[in-house]
């Protein structure tokens, strides 16, 4: 029986959002996946796989790479925006990587989902690394974000971000405790056979597994960045 | 120049807020319009009538059909829920024609259309009556909405809904003001070549049009439920 919905994109935020909620919570999470014209959306495939392996059994995977024209100028989305370097988005509150109001929509869409499952709690994976450029990754966004939800009448829908104080190494170390496969989870922007390494989340990916000490079992064009 | 984002259904409510909002408020809107699974789809065909008719170049209909299974038991979707008739629905705090979530998704999907064509203004047409049922057409939601997207850091992105505490009549009035033809309009949540005249949507537009003591253009099967 499904009691909650958990957005899972194939990063190593989420999916190890998804193991923590089933292994460590005990929770029974129907998974939703989207596709929205990501230059990445390999990442889908990981979901996927992750979701199995963690046992889920309701995994929905919505094609909405209708939306695309919502999301023209985004450098995740559109083709002649290139993925810009980490050195070039820090500062910038909202980078070119920034996808317009992504996360309301997905959440959004969550909630519908999880309305229709006769459940309420909805979990995705914000972390604190984010919060430099995503305005919808933050404490805030999900405090606001809440009171809305609270002004429905019939299913108490509360969306949960356990990870949105992590840093990416404490998700991580959490991972590793959970005995997450990291090599079965996609986060480089570039949509490349190999992860470019130099993006800004395969920087702060890179990062992460430095600062935990261990090797980051994806292949990767340059780790030089 | 486009200035703002309007969403019209092709109902009488939204179709009189597109041409207040050119005709009055001197606006230059861009139209999305969605298509979700609507029993009730040919209101599509009567928004791109009016948009033609307001003088509105950009206009976006969204084909959104596959997320059908995010509203699977709604009435206004689900082949197999009858939609209700006025009298099942009076007192109850979210009836079988509440979609899940959907002004949400809608208004999420505005926004992102919004920040993607540099503006901040959103409009959509909740006016007073659908309050008995619906949590998220209320000017609770709608200050709870606000400050959400209050915290975005580029775009003020804005909804507003001027009619939220109008009446069905103040809204026709209004509209016989601006000229508005509401024979191009749909309202029946039934997709039948003429209007029930007995679901909530038809009973309300039949009462507003007695109240004004107008003819309703448009031909019904029956009106006397």
């Amino acid at each position: 029986m499904v009691d909650s919905v958990v957005i899972v994109s194939g990063g190593m935020d989420s999916v190890t959002l998804l193991h923590y909620l089933v292994k460590q919570e005990r929770r029974n999470p129907a998974v939703i996946t989207f596709i929205y014209g990501q230059k990445h959306q390999k990442e889908v495939a990981l979901a996927q796989a992750q979701a199995q392996l963690a046992g889920c059994g309701q995994h929905l995977v919505l094609d909405l790479a209708l939306l695309r024209p919502l999301f023209a100028h985004s450098a995740l989305v559109d083709a002649a925006t290139a993925v810009p370097l980490m050195q070039d988005v820090q500062g910038d509150p909202q980078p070119a990587t920034y996808v317009p109001n992504r996360n309301m929509i997905f959440l959004a869409l969550a909630a519908a989902y999880a309305e229709t499952n006769g459940v309420g709690d909805i979990f995705y994976g914000a972390q604190r690394h984010d919060m430099y450029g995503y305005w919808d990754t933050t404490p805030q966004f999900l405090a606001a974000l809440n009171e809305v939800y609270g002004l429905n009448r019939k299913t108490a829908v509360h969306i949960h971000a356990p990870f949105v104080q992590h840093s990416k190494a404490d998700i991580l170390r959490l991972g590793f405790e959970l005995g997450v496969d990291y090599g079965q989870t996609w986060s480089c922007y570039e949509g490349q056979e190999l992860a470019c390494g130099r993006c800004p989340t395969c920087a702060e990916r890179l990062q992460a597994f430095a600062e935990v000490g261990v090797a980051d079992p994806i292949a990767y064009v340059s780790r030089d960045a």
